[in-house]
C-alpha cells in the first residue's frame, strides 16, 4: 500500500492505494484552514496517523505533490499560493513523523505521473499534460522520463507569452498562456465579452467576476449563450496555437488536456485541436492525439502522487523514471 | 579512431579523430555537385576509401548527420535541401560498404552532441544548442538524453510562431522564428530597413539580396554602419524573447549559440542576453548562462558526428546518452 498527499492552494488531498492505483481510502481538509506551516504540519499528521490506523496494511512509502516542491530539496519553498512563507522540509518532516521513505515532487508534475503510471500514457515515451485549473500547469515527459530542468522548474508552460503585451499576469509580465488559457483566463475572457458586447443578452451578466465559476460558464455555452461559447473559443484557440510551437520543440505522441476545465470536454478540445491543426508544422500532423483522462480528472493528481512512490520501490531512484532524490 | 560525416546541403564534410576529439583528417566535397542518390554515395564511399587508406588506425565507428534523417530508420526521408527525393537509408548502405557499425541522427542534433562529448556542455544534464545558419535548428538535452521525440523531430524551434502572421516561411506557414533569426533572416531584417528608410546611406545598399551574406552585415556593423547593427539588434532581440518561452518549458543550465551567424559575437549576444532578461520568468533569471561554443563553430557538426559513434561503442545503445539504433 502506498500513501499519496496532493497539497493544494485550498484543498489537501490524501489517499491509500495499492501499486495498481486502485484507491481504498481518501481523506481532504482545508489547506487555507492552517495559517502557518507549523499548524497545517500537525494537521497533516494527524490525517496520516487517522488513516494508517484504519489500514490492515503496511505504508510502503509517501509521495507527495505540492505547489512550489522542489524535487532536488525536498522542500515547499516560497509557495505564492499557500498561506505560509520560506522554506518548509516537508520530506524530512514527514519521514521523521512517519518513519517511511517520502517522494516529493512539483504538484504540476503529478497529472503527467499519474497518466504514466495508471493512465492513457502508459508505455510511452514522450508525452504532455496540460493542467487547467486556476492557472494552467504543464508535465513535459521525453525519452521516458520527466523533463524537471536545471533548477527542477520545466514545464512553465503556464508563462510563455501567448499575445505579447497581453493581459497582465500574477508573475509580473504580461500576456502569459495562462492568463487566457486557464478557469481565470476563462472569465476574464467573458468579462471582456459582456464589456464588448452590450447588445447580446448572455446569462452570464448575472454573475459578479467573484461569483462566475468555469463551471457556471460551461452551462452557459451547454444552453447555447453565444458569448460563454465563444470564450470557449477563444480559449481553446489560444491553447491550440501554442500547443503547436510546443509540439514543434518536443514532438511529442500524445498532449493530455486534464484539470477542472477540461470537464468542458468538446467545448474546449474541438477549437484546441481546430487551431492546433492549423498552426501546426505539417510533419507533425499525422497522429499527435489530444486526449483526456481515462482517470476521474478530480483524482488524477492524488494518483499521480501514489505513482510517484509506488513506480520508484528500489533505492536506485537515479534510474527510475521520476528523476527524484532517493531515500 | 571515428569516422565523423556531416552532410551539408552544400558541404559534405569528413573527418577522423580519435575518441577525445582530435581530429587527425578532414575532407569535404560538395554535396550539390551529385544530382541523385546513387552519385552521392559512389563520391562518399571514394573519400571514405581514400581517408582510410591513409590511416594508421582501424575505424571503431561511423557517426552521420544528415537533414531529414532519423535516428530510428538510419535514412535521409525526403530531405528539402539535398538534391534528390524520397527514401534514402544512408546507414545500411555504409555499414555495408564499409562493414563498420554506423550511427546516424538528424544533423540538427549535431551541436549539440558535440558541446557534450567533446566541448562547453561535457557534464550538464539539461542544456540547449541554438544553431544560426541558413535557417534555426537547435538540440535539446534534458535528463542528460537528447530530445528526440516521437518521429524524431524534435528541436524545431525554428518552426516555432515568432509573429503572428509574420514573414512567409518556407514550411509554408507564417512568422516562424527562422524567418527572422538566421543568416536569411538577418538579411531579410536588412532589407525591410534598406526600404524603410532611404535617408541614410548604408553600405549594404550596394549589396543584392543574392549577394549579400551574413558576414557582409557583420562587417558592415562593425564599420558603424546603423542599419546592419539595428538588424542584429532586432535578431538578437526576437531571439531573446523566444529563448525566454523555451527556458519556461525546459529550464536549462545554458543556452549555446552556435553557427555561422554566432560568429558575430557580441553583436548578436548583447541584444539577445537583453531581452531573454527582459522576457524571462523571473525564477529563472539567477545562473542561466548564454554560451558560445569553446569548439571551432565550423567544426562543431563534424565533432557532433564524431562524438555520436565514440560515446556509444557497446550495443547498449538504449541506455546510452543518443537514444540510438543498435548496430
Amino acid at each position: 500500500m502506498y500513501l499519496g498527499i496532493d497539497i493544494g492552494g485550498t484543498t489537501t488531498k490524501l489517499g491509500v492505494a495499492d501499486a495498481g492505483g486502485t484507491l481504498i481510502q481518501e481523506a481532504s481538509f482545508r489547506t487555507s484552514a492552517y495559517a502557518n506551516a507549523h499548524q497545517f504540519l500537525e494537521a497533516l499528521d494527524g490525517e496520516i496517523i487517522r488513516m494508517v490506523s484504519l489500514l490492515d496494511h503496511h505504508i510502503q512509502g509517501i509521495g507527495l505533490g505540492a505547489p512550489s516542491a522542489n524535487f532536488r530539496t525536498g522542500a515547499i519553498e516560497n509557495a505564492a499560493n499557500l498561506g505560509w512563507k520560506g522554506k518548509l522540509d516537508i520530506k524530512k518532516h514527514l519521514e521523521k513523523s512517519t518513519g517511511c521513505r517520502v517522494m516529493v515532487t512539483n504538484d504540476a508534475n503529478l497529472p503527467a505521473i499519474g497518466e504514466m503510471t495508471y493512465g492513457g500514457a502508459r508505455g510511452m515515451q514522450n508525452f504532455i499534460t496540460v493542467s487547467l485549473g486556476t492557472g494552467l500547469g504543464s508535465g513535459l515527459v521525453c525519452n521516458g522520463k520527466l523533463v524537471g530542468g536545471h533548477h527542477g522548474m520545466a514545464g512553465e508552460l503556464g508563462h510563455t507569452c501567448a499575445v505579447a503585451g497581453g493581459r497582465n499576469c500574477g508573475c509580473g509580465r504580461k500576456g502569459c498562456l495562462e492568463t487566457y488559457v486557464s478557469a481565470t483566463g476563462l472569465k476574464r475572457t467573458v468579462l471582456e465579452a459582456l464589456a464588448h458586447d452590450l447588445e447580446y443578452y448572455s446569462l452570464l451578466r448575472e454573475f459578479s467576476f467573484e461569483e462566475m465559476t468555469a463551471e457556471h460558464i460551461h452551462e452557459a455555452a451547454l444552453d447555447g449563450d453565444r458569448i460563454a461559447k465563444e470564450a470557449f473559443d477563444r480559449t481553446g484557440s489560444m491553447l491550440g496555437r501554442q500547443l503547436a510551437d510546443l509540439v514543434c520543440i518536443t514532438d511529442p505522441e500524445a498532449i493530455f488536456l486534464v484539470g477542472g476545465l477540461a470537464k468542458a470536454g468538446d467545448l474546449l478540445f474541438t477549437p484546441t485541436k481546430q487551431a492546433l491543426q492549423q498552426y501546426m508544422l505539417s510533419n507533425f500532423e499525422s497522429d499527435l492525439e489530444i486526449k483526456s483522462s481515462s482517470l476521474p480528472l478530480d483524482k488524477l493528481s492524488l494518483l499521480g502522487a501514489i505513482g510517484l512512490v509506488s513506480s520508484n520501490r528500489s533505492s536506485k531512484v537515479a534510474s527510475s523514471n521520476y528523476n527524484l532524490i532517493p531515500y
